[in-house]
């Protein structure tokens, strides 16, 4: 009936992977450090390798079979001699509080087989002690590209030490510390003494959520937010509205979602979009709102009176609207205020532009489109009026200090972009000779082709995306730098608050870990073993 | 960057769908009753057309403009004169209660504007009477291949009547009866007057869940078992043990499940399964377990010993082990006892008894059962031997008076089955042919080949299983007559309780409306609008 027997599962998360394997001290490709431990070090641990839930692996990481016992009751997450932080960092503070929550918090509804008492001689483990070591810590900013993410955690008797520049190294490291922490059968809480020195390969480390073809609660966007920091994702790329629906509510164009959302219900309120802000920056997470535009934007025409181009018929308008209209003056009125506002209201340093997929056939139909083409000296090349309208948005939020984001045919079609533009990657075919084009004319660039989450079939389409290796593309070493990271793209046509969760966790897990972890972490067994056991985790932390 | 634009998704679960339409008052392909109504009957209703959202279609639907209105305060479900059920009859009782709830239950919670006054004009609804009809109206019974499940509603002031045969026709008649109960948007509850006469095409309509390769909590067995009902669904079939875990506690042999379930809390216990069995009993649900024998066991094996074949490297047994060894008594024995405890833990008059993907290679390594192939003069046909194993197995179910259902693989090989065998199709290549070649010989069948919805795939592949036809096979009118039904399978190699659900439902309910519905009901637009409204009421319904 089924299935050819033995097909097991990728996800089995309900079941206990048992015990193995000697303790690999040094993982792959990580510099190796200096002195060998001696082969004492090395003796096989009583529970699994402790690495063997690492998601996404660190840079570097050294085990021993040493173990320490964490008491619920003792344990304390503190702010460390010499840190900049200290409990006035409500960033940090709430960090804690949420890594407590998540390794000894579940433990409190089970009941357990006592311990036997010979088993209960371990070591103990008595704080995580944070050290921040910038001046200005960082607690009352936001996320930017260039802030730091890397940190350095040794756990030994009796205190752990995690070290990090800014706050930001802090939040991954005590990820990675909470992912270290076991519990045995006997509930007993455990980690092996470990030494880890982490970095992100990559700056820009994002997941696309669309929340206009279907609306999506503001809980299955703070529940994605926290699956992203236990998979060190940094940017939630807000793909907000798009042709469906409108959900943004403005402030200055409040008739946009009055009249664009799917109903009156189903609406970001100024207050939600501060809380996903909010609760993104909490966890060391960028929110990067787009507003896609000319294209993409049949929704905006319901609550704004002439911005969208009529489309005609000959001489006749059909009723029907195309793209923003490009020729009138107040179109850039309206963008003007509308952009102030998104500047104002996103902290980002950068705002995501759209500009993809624009239809130029109504355009082509509009006999004052056609006078203005005529006009510029553009002939028939409706990508020029594209790029026309592309630099005046460009110019506009250039003038609130916003970089931008735009997707790869803002760049093919020859708009002049400013120097530090990110161009978007999203088509599928020849990726690879489109990296090369776009950091050849020396562009900061993410790719997000070959991760399109939104596609789904049959199996375990992780390794596919897994498998990815984001630099193979031809270009020189400054060009490899430009790649500055990548996105997991989750289109909504398909996805609601109903399958969001499991459809996008844990496959973006995997364009985690390539986005993070060095690249030559690429072990498919490997990746399997740790994925399974984090998505068990995960699955837990959903549970609290 | 996404989607060419347009692409509408399928499952637009919160937009609310415009009013439209004029009422067509028969439906596809019903029987035509005598008298048209006057063009009086046929205004246009106020609401969008009541039977938008009946899932799956009635088999013969009337429905008027004239609404009446519901007050959750004053309407009642009650026994209609004449019934042979009445208050003793829990099971009406219970559907009572549930079939209140679905519809007035949600609206406790809401607020809502004030309806104007001159719209509370309309004509009241007081009851829905349910007159149930056989002598025995089978309250206490298990619903049972033969049950009949039609019903007769009509709708008309002052009260609604609904008319079955037994309890189980009723069962249907109430969730028709619900979905044609709407809420305006003055939270007023309305009926348009209406007349159905109903009765499902075919009387065998499952879903199979394996609770093997994941295992599935209570919960979401519970949960499918009311989106079953919610599809007019009326066999669950429970592919509860497999190769991969044996969660199913054994009384007589609970080491099945101590060894063989993937841990000690993943089981169904005796009061797990009756919890099952009688939550479908009251929404008309059989249950069928399948215990898959000889292949699809190595979980057996754990918990029982010397059940499965030894396998050999030349004189070496390799230490694996392969299907159920057939040339043992202990073999027999077992199973004896094993299916005797099925027979009376499962009330339902069949057990599935497997069949499929029997793997010969063991068995041909074996020097036992080549010693007894040559006795049995077998020759190298290790079908033979399979289907030697199977009669018996056969014969030991039979002993107990239950029927028997087996994958096609057992009717392929040959093996004499009982006339009454239910042979269920599953293997895509040319089911067509199948179809012919086990109704040719006589023998009933269902047809799951084209509805394997693990399977998945980007976009509306619900269209796919939409339009399939089951009787479309070369043969006879005896023939077709032997199609029973057919099955969803949801096979678990990549399914636990985290996607269950948004991934069966509503792409199950294509099938359902297949197996319900008339077999001209195949316009794709006109289910589309239906389904995409049932599945934004089975939203709501989870979420009470």
């Amino acid at each position: 009936m089924g299935r050819a027997m033995g097909l097991a599962g990728l996800l089995l998360g309900l079941v206990v992977v048992p015990a193995v394997l000697v303790s690999t001290s040094l993982r792959h490709g990580a510099p190796r450090a200096g002195a060998e431990p001696e082969p004492s070090d090395w003796e096989v641990a009583a529970d699994a390798v402790p690495e063997d839930s690492l998601w996404p692996l660190p840079q570097w990481v050294r085990t021993y079979s040493r173990q320490l016992h964490l008491a619920p009751g003792r344990f304390q997450l503190v702010h460390g001699a010499g840190s900049s932080a200290g409990p006035g960092c409500g960033l940090l503070q709430d960090a804690f509080r949420r890594y407590y929550e998540y390794m000894f918090g579940h433990s409190r509804r089970r009941t357990r087989s006592r311990r036997p008492l010979a088993a209960r001689a371990e070591p103990e483990l008595f704080q995580l002690q944070v050290v921040i070591e910038a001046g200005d810590p960082g607690c009352d900013r936001h996320p930017q590209l260039t802030s730091s993410e890397a940190y350095h955690l040794t756990v030994t008797e009796p205190v752990a030490i995690l070290k990090a520049y800014e706050v930001w190294g802090a939040l991954r490291g005590l990820e990675t510390f909470s992912q270290l922490v076991h519990e045995d059968d006997y509930g007993s809480f455990l980690v092996n003494e470990s030494e880890i020195n982490d970095f992100p390969r990559f700056a820009h480390r994002g997941v696309l959520l669309d929340t206009s073809r279907h609306y999506l609660p503001l809980k299955s966007i703070l529940t994605n937010l926290d699956a992203m920091a236990f998979n060190k994702f940094n940017v939630l790329h807000w793909h907000i509205v798009d042709d469906q629906s409108f959900p943004y509510q403005s402030i200055y164009f409040p008739e946009l979602s009055d009249k664009g959302a799917y109903s009156s219900n189903l609406i970001y309120t100024p207050t939600d979009v501060h809380l996903v802000i909010e609760y993104a920056r909490l966890r060391g997470i960028r929110v990067i709102p787009e507003f896609d535009t000319p294209g993409h934007t049949q929704s905006w025409g319901k609550g704004q009176k002439d911005l969208l181009t009529p489309c005609y018929n000959g001489e006749q308008p059909t009723g029907s609207f195309g793209p923003v209209n490009p020729v009138w003056n107040t179109t850039y009125d309206f963008m003007t205020k509308f952009f102030k506002e998104i500047s104002s209201v996103f902290p980002d340093e950068f705002i995501h532009l759209g500009g993809d997929e624009v239809d130029f056939s109504c355009w082509k139909s509009n006999p004052e489109v056609k006078k203005f083409m005529k006009k510029q000296g553009f002939g028939t090349d409706y990508a020029k009026l594209e790029s026309y309208y592309v630099q005046n948005i460009v110019d506009i939020v250039s003038s609130y200090n916003k970089g931008q984001m735009v997707w790869q045919e803002v760049f093919d079609h020859k708009a002049q972009l400013k120097p530090d533009t990110v161009v978007q990657v999203w088509m599928a075919s020849n990726y690879a000779h489109e990296l090369s084009s776009v950091t050849g004319a020396g562009f900061t660039t993410i790719l997000s082709a070959p991760w399109y989450l939104d596609y789904i079939s049959y199996g375990q389409d992780w390794k596919k995306y897994y498998s990815v290796e984001p630099l193979n593309f031809p270009g020189t070493e400054k060009q490899k730098k430009l790649v500055i990271g990548g996105e997991a793209c989750l289109w909504g046509e398909f996805v609601d608050a109903t399958n969001l969760t499991p459809r996008l966790w844990p496959r973006a897990s995997a364009v985690g870990e390539r986005l993070w972890s060095s690249s030559n972490v690429t072990n498919l067994q490997d990746a399997y073993k740790r994925l399974t056991n984090h998505r068990c985790r995960m699955l837990r932390l959903w549970q609290l």
